[in-house]
Formats: C-alpha cells, sequence, structure tokens
C-alpha cells in the first residue's frame, strides 16, 4: 500500500568526531523516503528551493519515491548545521535556515489523496494537520513524530493534531517532555489518553520502545562498531517502521514489532557513514541480513 | 551447583526523590547472595563488625546463603551514604567509612574451597586475587566486577586479576575506561585480550549486553511503572545471572542468555523498593512471572 510522508528536505552541514562535510543531503522526508523506498512506493510532500538541482534528485531516482508533491520555490532550500559531541550523544546547531520552509504550505496532489499510510514529520503542528484535512478516506494508519520546539511553542495546537493521530513516533526526552512525567510507562499512559493508540519511543544508541494500551516492545540497540553520524537515524527507523507496515497493509501487534525491528535495521544503517550515504549504497540483501542479526542478537529461550 | 561470592556487607544511608532511609542493609555481597539464593546455595565471603546483630542476620535466615565465611570483627560495618539524583541516573556519595572493612582479608573455610562457580564482586582486585588463591579444582566459572577507583588507581593489579577471570561484569563507563576506547563492541575485543572470554555490560535502565568473541545479546531494561531505588541494581543483576548458571552448572551460551535474562529479573525487583526490601519480599513465583514478561517484551518473528 502506499505511504506518504510530509516533511522537510534540506541541506546539512555535519561535524561529528569522524569527519566534517559542508553541505550533504539531508532532511526528516529524505531520509524518511530513502529508507522506507526499500519497503513500499513512497509519496513525498516537501519544499526546495533553486539550489536543488537535478544532482540532488538522484538520489531519489531509481526508488520507488514518488516527488509530484515536491514543490519548487524560489529562494534556497532548508539549511541546517550542526556538531556532535566526542560520544555523538549530544549535539548543537551551529545555524538553522529556514528559507523556503518558512513558507511551506503542504499541498497534496490528486494523486496523493487516497494514501493509507500517512507519516508527518516533525514539521508545525498545524501544516500536520493541514495534510491530514486533505486526506480522503479513512487512513489505515498515521503516525507523527515532533520535537521539543512544538511541545513548548504550540501545545495547543499539537494536542489539537494528537487528537487525529493513530501512532506518536518520539524520543524518550520528548516523550518525558509532553506528558510531564518522567517515567515512561506511566508517559506512555497519558499519552494514550491524548489521541495515539501507541507510541513509540526512540532511545538513540539504547534503542527503542513500541508502547500500546496493552503491550510493551523494546527493541535494543544494535552493537556498531563503527558509528560515523547519527544525523537521520531516527528519521531512517520512522522510514523502516512505515515503510514495512505498508508494505504488508498491517497494524496488528506481530506486525508493528516486526516494524520496529526493521525501523531499527535501517537506522542502524544510516549512522554508519555521514548524511544518507549508508543508506545511498543499501540493499535489501543486507537489510534482511541484519534483521536476522536482530533476531540473533535478542533470542533466548526460557 | 554451588556459588562464592566475596564483597562487601554494609550499612547504607539512602536518598532518591522517592525518599530517605538512615541506615539500611546494603553492600554487594548483601544483594548478591540474596539475588543468587533464590537459585543456588550461595557461601558468602565478608566482613561485618559488632553493629551487626542478629537482626541483620535475620535477613539471610531461611534462604540457602551460608555465612560461615562472614568474619565478625571488632569496630563498625561498613558504612556507605548517597544521595540520587531527580531522574535517579547520578549519584553523589555522600560518606564512606571503611571501618572493619579496611581490615579485610578474606579467609575462605575449609567448606567454601571447592566451589565451582565464583563472583569476585567489586573489592581491591589483590583481594580478590587472593580469593581465587584459596580455591582449589578448577571453577567452572570466575567472573568478577570492578569499579573506576581499581580502574585508575590499581590498573596493573587489576590486569593482573583479570587473566585469571572468565567473565568480567562491568559498567558501560567502567568497560569504557578499562579499555580507553568508547565504541562498547571495539571495547570488548579489547578486553578479551586481557583474559575474560566473555563481557557482560551493564547499562542500567537500559538493560546489559552480554559479549563474546563470537556473539553479542543484549536484553533491554524492564520498562518499570516505579523505580525507587537503584541501589544495589548491578549486584542483584549479577546475583540472578550467577545463581542461575550454578543452578544449571553450566556456562553454554543458552544458559548465559538465560542468566542475563534472570539477572534482569533480579535487577528490575531490587529497584521497586528501598534497599533490600523487594528482595526480601520476592518469591521464585514472581521471579518466573517477570522472566516470561521479558520474553513477551522482546520477542518478535520475521
Amino acid at each position: 500500500m502506499s505511504l506518504l510522508v510530509v516533511g522537510s528536505v534540506a541541506f546539512d552541514a555535519l561535524e561529528t568526531p569522524y569527519g566534517k562535510v559542508d553541505r550533504t543531503l539531508g532532511g526528516a522526508a529524505t531520509y524518511f523516503s530513502l529508507a522506507a523506498s526499500f519497503f513500499s512506493p513512497v509519496k513525498l510532500v516537501g519544499i526546495v528551493g533553486e539550489d536543488f538541482t537535478v544532482r540532488e534528485e538522484a538520489a531519489f531516482r531509481g526508488r520507488r519515491i514518488d516527488l509530484a508533491g515536491l514543490e519548487r520555490a524560489p529562494g534556497k532550500t532548508f539549511f541546517w548545521a550542526g556538531r556532535y559531541s566526542p560520544d555523538l550523544n549530544d549535539r548543537t546547531t551551529l545555524a538553522t535556515e529556514l528559507n523556503v520552509f518558512a513558507g511551506f504550505r503542504p499541498k497534496l496532489p490528486p494523486s496523493y489523496q487516497h494514501c493509507p499510510f500517512l507519516f508527518l514529520a516533525n514539521i508545525d503542528p498545524m501544516l500536520q494537520r493541514s495534510v491530514l484535512e486533505q486526506v480522503r478516506g479513512r487512513p489505515k494508519l498515521i503516525a507523527l513524530d515532533t520535537m521539543n520546539y512544538w511541545i513548548e511553542r504550540t501545545p495547543r495546537e499539537l494536542r489539537e493534531t494528537l487528537r487525529r493521530v493513530h501512532l506518536l513516533m518520539i524520543n524518550d526526552q520528548e516523550t518525558r517532555q509532553l506528558a510531564s512525567e518522567h517515567n515512561l510507562v506511566r508517559a506512555a499512559r497519558l499519552i494514550f489518553a491524548l489521541g495515539p493508540r501507541a507510541l513509540v519511543v526512540k532511545r538513540g544508541e539504547y534503542g527503542a520502545w513500541l508502547l500500546t494500551p496493552d503491550s510493551v516492545f523494546a527493541v535494543p540497540g544494535f552493537p556498531l562498531r563503527e558509528v560515523r553520524d547519527p544525523t537521520g537515524a531516527g528519521d531512517s527507523f520512522a522510514g523502516g517502521f512505515m515503510g514495512y507496515l505498508a508494505s504488508v497493509g498491517r497494524t496488528h501487534e506481530h506486525a508493528l514489532r516486526r516494524a520496529m525491528v526493521y525501523g531499527s535495521v535501517l537506522g542502524s544503517f544510516a549512522v554508519e557513514r555521514f548524511g544518507v550515504e549508508r543508506l545511498a549504497g543499501l540493499t535489501r540483501r543486507e537489510i534482511e541480513a541484519r534483521a536476522r542479526d536482530f533476531l540473533r542478537l535478542t533470542s533466548f529461550r526460557l
């Protein structure tokens, strides 16, 4: 089944202890689409400027990524620059230039309006809602990502949008902040009361949790020998997660658990190289091999 | 098979956001023994002062914990006072009074000398070695815990002791420090070169890893609704881990993985109440139920 993502397409400048790049393709919708396209066709909604050329578009070409919803606007593409701490656990934003993104008003082409799987990447909750209002039919799964900025600045708008969402996918700090509760199990209960019936808590190198009112599933972070650039890990996770679900067209517990594993697989690959480099060279065969590695990593018998 | 532990028996003063106790039974060997005794008989080697009375001894009574190796010395028992941060992830030591522990020279009673399973809790590496020198026969599994203090102050003595140990069980920061390597997978390789053929990395609320030269196993932290006092979590983990292995008398990969789960089970119970309170009231039935919860928490099919 088809999968729609709305979010940023950007240029990133990245600095980690392992290297530095001045300008590389980035943005949540970029990582998401590349990761998800291994599993299912993706329809991308976003905006880029005149500096986004055929060279950048090439990253999406040859994949099942529909760019009909990628608007071209006069001006420059969203730009973000960041530097990571030596242990890669913290990052400092050095520059955020919204550019054309400041005027982004998502518009769904007619061919996008019947998407059963929707991922609202981290953007203004009002824009996330405007996408939902353009969707026809009853989507099977609406998932949403957000961040501290929206939790703090637009709490009312975020809650209004959350009421219409099935699954919330955020990190542990955002979970605590949104629920005003440090304990994640209790925080999840409070979040279910806001609308979502499932919560995915991304915990970086420590893995991820899937919580529903009836169950908890935990997948550990993959023990990687090399981590070069954490940028896009969460969005790649989301892409693997949603891409897998769209490919099977189901959202029952077993499918969600498998989606967590495929999300973890894509997230773990993304951080091995700078920017989208690793995803760009990835194969489905490698994805399946690492999914089996996750099974070996976590399996035990009582 | 029988299991020997050498380590501290202490009085603790504890302060967490959930409460405060001025004087409660603690110490690595205490938590370890209580946790392990659910699975196998334990022989404890330690030292206490005159303030350790029948009242304290009662905590061990009725369990398969042999106190023949618990020396009584003139003076006061080891005392530790600590305060935890609001999120429980950091703690400040407010007081450490070694008291009789300063003169501790472990002496194994004759009935202790043929123990196939040994756990050397976090004490001076020279004392850990002196225990090994008193052991007869070839133990099936020698496991060791240590901390930053010994890694920094007595690196040579620690390395000498590590050469004679099969399994090292430390936390992630200690792993990084001992190996001078941030990446845990690479750090494990360096640690195998020091002697141990297996490494258990305790990661607090994030769970634990078991690394061998051929495999990695990860068990997540249990999603607890209530965490009141993290004191003794690592030692309870060690007790569940070693107690299970001693009960089956095996150390192959499947047994080690199951031991990781039982370690996690005991660690997760320990933190639910202050001091040893939860372990004191725990039943084998609850342990098995939580082990099955761990299976549900981590299971998926590809």
